[in-house]
């Protein structure tokens, strides 16, 4: 026990639709902008707290929509990237930023060893042991799982506009994100959509592809989304229709194995 | 089934005196110099399947003295690691090395896709998982253990000898390393010994103290001994009884947490 959540917050990880009959694994570490009530604020103002700095707006509320709409399943972190962010590493001081975009974040650059190892062990490692079991299971059950990882991110970066709306992002294994490109700027273009930006794997967002896609030989793709373009939930409706597409598709233009 | 290792192979995972009562994990990811059936030869000549390309010559025998010795525990690898390297993750092109110090590895070459994938799945794998299991369940059993990693190394590399005697590896957690650097050069000094030599980080040999020792906050460390040094029973013997003393001197100066 190394006591960082109480019992009344509950397990870190939820996982929705865990009997899916559809291929795709969605993960979404940045879902919530909830913090667990012992770290309190992190001596952050409101503002930041309820800014992309603490969790991807709209990404669950999108992910959750495709979920439904592909028969997938749904794994997310319930607790705010800004205590851990599920998608970097132990070893990574960016899972636990003392600095993220304009913003300090004091009680991060002044947690003890003790704290910053309870945030592993309570919010970080129950996230990766659920999905690594998950497609683990679901591959010696014969099956072949597609990881997708739902993020999204801030229109204005450091007072900079980001023209990107759609990122599609991989790492080593480009298979998914080939192919999900090659749909999206065939035809009619809907968006501006584009290879590894806003962020790539140089930037370190790619840990989860890593863990729980090209370690188990599944294909997997990051996509990330303006937050400006999924605020409600229209929005979030027309998204998630564009990107059930182009899941679809891409996925139907894998080789057979 | 991905088809690499058959039934009678057996389980590619060792686990020895789980029941341990002292806090020493050893791990052992080079121990065998056996290679899957299916995998014939890789296209190597007899002496370089005999090799130090094959296996770490002594690590095992050692790490067998000092898992009695210490009460501790013994996980290890019972496949050489040409067919995978268990000290490297699959993204790694390193975890099945075309080419290994001065040997071409056909084999490894040659290989496609399905086939490294299988080698991931059943030789990686459950071997990563059975280790993070085993900690993890310690962990939770509100004990601390402390991760040894057993490696040896070839006397002449590329031609060139080696002074180094004794290496004690470490990555960004270096608690357990100095400790017992501390000792080892204090009063009278009975090897070479040296801090990350004659590997270190950069050389991508820490995988398995990161994803056993750090991601869970651990006490790690890893032990390269130079093979001559432990060549049969008798020396390696003297080796155990030496690092014996080193590593519970070690265990004994960490702060108690």
């Amino acid at each position: 026990m190394t006591g960082l959540l109480t019992q009344a917050e509950g397990d870190p990880v939820a996982i929705e639709n865990a009997d899916a009959k559809g291929p795709f694994v969605f993960v979404c570490e940045h879902a919530s902008r909830r913090l667990p009530e012992r770290l309190g604020t992190l001596g952050l103002s409101p503002e930041a707290l309820e800014s992309h700095i603490a969790w991807d707006p709209g990404a669950l509320a999108v992910a959750k929509r495709l979920t439904e709409k592909l028969d997938g399943t749904l794994i997310h972190q319930r607790f705010s990237r800004l205590a851990y962010d599920c998608n970097r590493p132990p070893e990574s001081d960016a899972a636990t930023p003392a600095m993220s975009e304009v913003y300090e974040v004091p009680g991060n650059r002044t947690m003890s060893a003790a704290e910053r190892q309870a945030r592993v062990d309570e919010l970080y490692l129950p996230f990766h042991d659920a999905v690594a079991q998950f497609v683990s299971d679901r591959k010696a059950a014969g099956r072949r799982p597609v990881l997708v990882t739902m993020h999204s991110f801030t229109p204005v970066y450091f007072g900079k506009p980001r023209a990107v709306e759609i990122g599609i992002l991989h790492d080593a294994d480009s298979r998914l994100a080939d192919r999900m490109l090659a749909v999206a700027t065939t035809g009619e273009v809907a968006y501006d959509i584009r290879r590894n930006e806003p962020y790539g794997p140089a930037d370190g967002v790619t840990h989860s592809l890593i863990e729980y896609g090209i370690r188990y030989g599944l294909p997997n793709v990051m996509i990330e989304i303006r937050n400006d373009l999924i605020r409600d939930e229209v929005s979030q409706r027309v998204m998630a229709d564009y990107l059930e597409g182009l899941l679809a598709k891409g996925v139907a233009a894998l080789p057979a194995k």
